[in-house]
């Protein structure tokens, strides 16, 4: 599945699947402007730091044709255009690819700084094909690394959504399983459904179903019993975090499913693009961890499930120990331990 | 909370907490008749074993007060009445404690077979509420045996509802947190919301923020984190079934929850009348797990959250093996490992 962020020639548009009302309804999102961009990002048309990534970038360029639209004096279209590309950076307060995807822009104009409006919609436009694509590369080299760790007949289980809809499409958490699919080996997914926010009940199953990989939805607590009865022989997660030690955050949950994991002899996996990897944090007790709004908890789409003046735990992620993880699949390879010399390696 | 199971002199009616529109409506549902408990069983209005078993007692009585109002036969009222009984006992198939109240009001009628409707209406009446009121003392007696497991200060992690929703009231894994609350201990709770039936964020926050016992929700995900934390010192849960060596069947997800327990170093204490454990069943393996609608992960409320053709598991329960049991709370005391040994003792 690679089709959920396109760029519409036809319609000079970035034209996004609206993940809003996956899995029941398929609707897609166009933005034409800045202002659709940003839309798309605060309410989570799109989501996924890679998608987020892809999206500001086609973002930018969408910037810079809406200010040649407007048909600027010659002297003021770079402060407007500068003061838009300042609101899609700062569209959700914590995705650092918001941040990352707009200073690449930026950086490609100021190598240019005697460009006009249009030739800069130009070079931008190319410069977001080439995010895209480089993405999707990305995730397939992940699913190349990660391949070989399936055997044919495994079911895999996954916790939350690190699949084509988190990125340019393919996957991180779910590209080795697609490869080995390619692979021509039978696999099928156990997709937890992740709750509070349900991105493996909505996502994960969506897009697997879609893309006729075999996938069935567990609530997040059956993991014990599943594994007790042998029915999962692989955990590949995504992460949001991967310390130099190889402490990986990720969705809330990830450390209990590492725990079982372990437990059980089911080897846990991490996959994740070389740019997840921060070698400045040193270990993952540094990783702050992201408490969220409350309703995401106290409600389910429009029902209310717990007592009015309850309160409730909503932590977004939890960090997962090094010594729980079987390998860490990357786009230049899969990283075993010790992993803070492999990391070290990496960044050499 | 004792309030949820009453019978109504004025109205000669069994009263019922209306479970289905917790924690966010209370409404009573009115059983008069055969009808209404058959109902009230069959749409969960209660549930929970030992409430189920009251409800049934006091079934029995209603059954043989509708059969007097049909001013029936001098000859017929028996088999009549005979009818409703086993329409009570099979309303719900899994339900041991239906068949148990039924068959043990049947006794007490055996015992006076020249008995007249009138009569077998007030021995009955005075049987079922002397079923509701052992009950209530059995739990209370849990309560007594296992609140010394609880010092003050600690927060205690429950998963489900084994509450006073689930008995004639004040619960079996909630009793000895409330007795401790009682000898002025100050005692937190944090309820699993136990998808996907979500009894913890529905009925045990609802309980105990009802009765002033401090609670929080937490999505069933969170367990690890939370005990990283050290935000839980204690877990206590019910069980269903106990077998001859202390493996314990409970709602699913228990088993996650003991196993980090385990990892984390928190105790983790199953509380449970006596007549939860059954010494025929050698252990744990040999408790048959139920497999539910699929609906009850698919949907919540009316929100469906998984794609239309996407197949799900929906195990009801798991055992806990006995090896990560610290104890079992029960109204004759806590028994400990080894626990073939105390429980053949305690049936000896």
């Amino acid at each position: 599945m690679t089709d959920h962020i396109q760029y519409s020639p036809e319609h000079d548009a970035l034209i996004l699947l609206d993940q809003r009302y996956l899995p029941t309804r398929e609707e897609w999102f166009v933005c034409k402007n800045v202002k659709d961009v940003c839309e798309a990002l605060v309410v989570m048309v799109v989501r996924g730091a890679p998608a987020i990534g892809v999206t500001a970038a086609y973002g930018c360029y969408l910037a810079a044709r809406e200010v040649q639209h407007a048909a600027p004096a010659v002297d003021s279209w770079r402060e407007t255009l500068s003061a838009k590309l300042e609101e899609i950076a700062t569209a959700r307060p914590t995705a650092v690819n918001l941040r990352w995807a707009v200073k690449l822009m930026r950086g490609v104009w100021e190598r240019r700084p005697d460009i006009d409006l249009e030739g800069l919609c130009k070079i931008w436009l190319e410069k977001a094909k080439q995010v895209h694509a480089e993405d999707l590369a990305t995730c397939r080299a992940i699913g190349a690394s990660g391949a070989g760790l399936i055997a044919d007949g495994d079911t895999v289980l996954t916790h939350c959504n690190a699949g084509a809809l988190a990125t340019a499409g393919y996957g991180t958490a779910l590209a080795p399983i697609r490869a080995a699919v390619e692979q021509g080996k039978h696999v099928s997914v156990i997709a937890d459904e992740t709750r509070p926010f349900l991105q493996g009940a909505r996502l994960t199953a969506y897009e697997l179903h879609r893309d006729g990989i075999p996938v069935k939805v567990a609530c997040d607590n059956a993991c014990a019993l599943l594994m007790q009865r042998g029915l999962v022989q692989k955990v590949i997660v995504g992460a949001d975090r991967i310390a130099a030690n190889g402490d990986a955050a990720n969705k809330i949950g990830t450390f209990g499913v590492a725990i079982l994991a372990h437990e059980f002899g089911v080897p846990f996996y991490v996959a994740a693009p070389v740019s997840t990897i921060d070698p400045e944090t040193a270990d993952g007790s540094l990783i702050p961890i992201e408490e969220r709004p409350a309703r995401e908890v106290t409600h389910v789409g429009t029902t209310q499930i717990t007592p009015d003046g309850v309160d409730v735990f909503n932590f977004a992620f939890d960090v997962t120990p090094a010594r729980l993880i079987s390998g860490i699949i990357t786009e230049k390879g899969v990283l075993t331990a010790p992993y803070t010399e492999a990391i070290a390696k990496l960044f050499k």
